[in-house]
């Protein structure tokens, strides 16, 4: 898979892509990750890539013109799936969407910053608008390396152990159990008798009603539909 | 405001807070953003900060000790309003979740990793839990990373221009209305004319059409409440 993202912050997405699991999904060839920076297509001198808002206004837009030579540049070289622009007022990024993309081939993700970017990008070349959540950011930066980490890891092979991801909370509808490890006691805190007793269905059974009650209790809506 | 983060991945967090609003909110003294190694907490010579999950099972589980440690030192020095822990299964975070938290002095944030955390530390010291969405994650820096940079935005004085966070998706009820900059006409796409008339009543009517017909579209779900 690969995603290419588009930024006028390159430089905010050094770090998250070149540690943890992202990094060893591109050193083992199962994605390939490029950042490019929007001001090398800003066609001025000044590399400008914002201006007032039409209509007046707090804040700057980003302007049309770099997003599509940047855009264009990559579909002469490939086809993509999606163009993605993190923002948001679009769909609420779930564990399903994030299934289904890891199963493209070529993505690209733009990332707004400031008021926004100019409509006419959205209405002409964006093909999905996601939301990580209901909260205001600086950027689409963050949000894009959240897509991309919910997506890569998903990618068989990408985790050493497979099925770490398919148990992971909201690969079914239920929360994961507690876990706990070394030492049994730690000032007093004991781990609870069950899961030292070695007896295997018991354990299984105490962890999924462990997952039942916790996901009653913090998200009875995952158990409604 | 001060806020510690304490995590196995230290340097993935580099370059997220050394730019943008981040880095403008830390210059200008209205933030201080502290990283912590949890591996230097670890008491032993290998620096182990992870254990087998009692009872079985995938994946690695973190450990009480180191997180306890860093904690404790970190409470001596002086008092924490919350202890937060990036889970996915927290309360799901949101602008109001933001908005109270950008009023708080002393935050401590935990970062997950692998299968988790020993569920010990949840029960005795992290006072919240937070989650940033509804999928999985391969930790909590990221999330870490989002909660700082929702959180740091709202801090009076940190965004050059204050009438723009006001004017944010999500501080209302309705989502933002399209923006455009210049030119205008590209391609044959155009503004809409209204953006271009001068006519400043009539251009806040037609934004505030254009927000209420975007969220009864995409997210009528926010104009029940």
């Amino acid at each position: 898979m690969r995603i290419d993202i588009i930024t006028v912050l390159p430089q905010l997405l050094d770090s998250p892509f070149a540690h943890s699991i992202l990094k060893r999904a591109q050193s083992k060839g199962l994605a390939e990750i490029v950042v490019h920076n929007l001001r090398d297509y800003s066609g001025n001198k000044h590399k400008t890539v914002d201006d007032y808002p039409y209509g007046g206004g707090s804040g700057m837009v980003m302007m049309i013109e770099p997003f599509v030579l940047c855009i264009e540049k990559l579909k002469a070289e490939r086809d993509y799936d999606e163009i993605i622009f993190m923002t948001p007022d679009g769909e609420v990024l779930n564990q399903g969407i994030c299934n289904q993309l890891s199963t493209q081939k070529n993505l690209i993700i733009l990332c707004g910053h400031y008021k926004g970017i100019d409509n006419r990008i959205r209405e002409n070349f964006v093909t999905r608008e996601i939301s990580i959540g209901d909260y205001v950011l600086s950027g689409g930066e963050l949000p894009a390396a959240i897509l991309v980490d919910a997506v890569i890891r998903l990618i068989p092979g990408v985790l050493s152990d497979e099925t770490s991801a398919l148990s992971d909370s909201f690969q079914g509808d239920l929360l994961d159990a507690p876990v706990y490890t070394r030492p049994a006691e730690f000032r007093g805190w004991k781990v609870p008798d069950i899961l030292l007793s070695g007896n295997t269905p018991e354990i299984e059974k105490w962890r999924y009603e462990q997952s039942v009650e916790r996901t009653q209790k913090r998200r009875p809506d995952l158990l409604e539909d």
